[in-house]
């Protein structure tokens, strides 16, 4: 299994506290070794840090902790190996186009059967489940919808219809954005968070740091954070319950 | 303009000397302030670095020279923007997929009458005459190659068309890589040299740093790098005439 982390905000922030909790995992409070990813999104445009050493030995993840990018959608993924070796190529998060948008997606659980998803014109380049999963939900969205739709909540309902039935499939726990939008689909596990104003303090449980939200953000500022497990205690985050989703967009829950 | 970088070889080869003379024309000894990227295959994987900002001055650029990630294909870009403002969505390389590949491509040019080229399933994301031109020519392929071709000479030969008309819009100067092919196609300049055994020394043109290329590699290596300007004195460069392409694999120049 891996790890997923998500945040959406309605003006650009850094992840470098959630991360800092996450990258623990992958390798030193967690088991999660086989590589790890993350995308920012800055407007329409993204970047991408990956690598398929450990996070908590990665320069990149070091590199990305030291240096915080400000981002209003940010997918990050810290992997443990079930299908597909350990390569750059199946490392998460997976970026492909569709209506003239960049669609970041990570994938946390395990699927059979996959092999036979039909993906259209989104070819899978990796081995994994969870890419083959990715290109299969894009080509059905582009079959529901040759042109960029308007309706975005019936476009996300749609989603979940789709991660509804890879869920039958075994285990699919999913993080979702095209740069404005941040879906979180719950198979098994995910929680989130909404951190407003009044900002107040937080400690990692993976790590001794705490944070003084007050100090890093404007009263206006809103921000949500999907993890698999909390990251902190002294707050209270939110469990999604299995077969559900969750919809952010610009920091607020809005599904 | 801009200026490009490529390089292919036949084992994975790190691009550290070369960038150093690159990112010193990125806004100090070049005047391409308006961001840059870099993107190393690594098997059939990728993973790309960006920003918008002057690489000279660009965190992320300090972090890849002092990060040698080995690579058997590189693409590098800096950027002087002409069409499209300056932002991480119009930052090049440009990767999408086609045929189950990741494709990497970066321009140096400029380029009319753009926006009539018909894109299909590749619909740009940004506003850049460049990536559309890239859309435009993968539609293309898509269209001529609807499976993944066999004759790979015809195909670069087809691309090769494809660039020709192009270059009829404007300037046009391109790499393309699949992580195993690199092609360079000529509208006005570009260079390239191969090294191999005897390997000797090098001083990059634009900072006073010298390697010897015997203490960093092995006698069966060989390794092809591509420029818009020769980025060392002392070794001879060749330059690809207007309207031709060269295409390297393993490092050597096959056509």
């Amino acid at each position: 299994m891996c790890e997923l982390l998500g945040m959406n905000a309605n003006v650009p922030t850094d992840i470098v506290f959630s991360l800092s909790g996450l990258i623990q995992r992958g390798g030193n409070t967690g088991p999660h070794r086989d590589g790890w990813g993350i995308t920012f999104y800055q407007g329409l445009g993204y970047r991408t840090f990956k690598d398929h050493q450990p996070c908590c030995h990665s320069p990149v993840a070091r590199f990305i902790q030291g240096y915080p990018i400000k981002s209003e959608a940010i997918i990050a993924h810290i992997r443990q190996a079930n299908r597909g070796n350990v390569s750059l190529v199946n490392t998460h998060p997976f970026t492909r186009e569709l209506w003239g948008r960049h669609w970041t997606y990570a994938h946390n659980g395990q699927l059979k059967g996959y092999r036979n998803l039909k993906t259209g014109n989104y070819r899978p380049v990796g081995e994994t489940d969870s890419e083959r999963a990715f290109c299969w939900i894009l080509h059905q969205l582009s079959i529901k919808y040759p042109k960029r739709p308007a309706n975005w909540s019936t476009v996300f309902r749609f989603i979940a219809s789709l991660a509804d039935a890879l869920r039958e499939k075994g285990v699919f726990n999913m993080l979702l954005s095209d740069g404005k939008f941040m879906m979180a689909y719950c198979s098994t596990q995910l929680h989130w968070i909404t951190r407003r104003s009044p900002f107040g303090k937080a400690t990692l449980l993976d790590q001794d740091i705490e944070i003084d939200f007050q100090q890093h953000t404007h009263p206006d500022d809103v921000v949500s954070v999907i993890a698999t497990q909390p990251l902190t205690h002294n707050e209270t985050w939110n469990k999604i319950e299995s077969g559900s989703y969750v919809l952010f967009h610009l920091g607020e829950r809005i599904f």
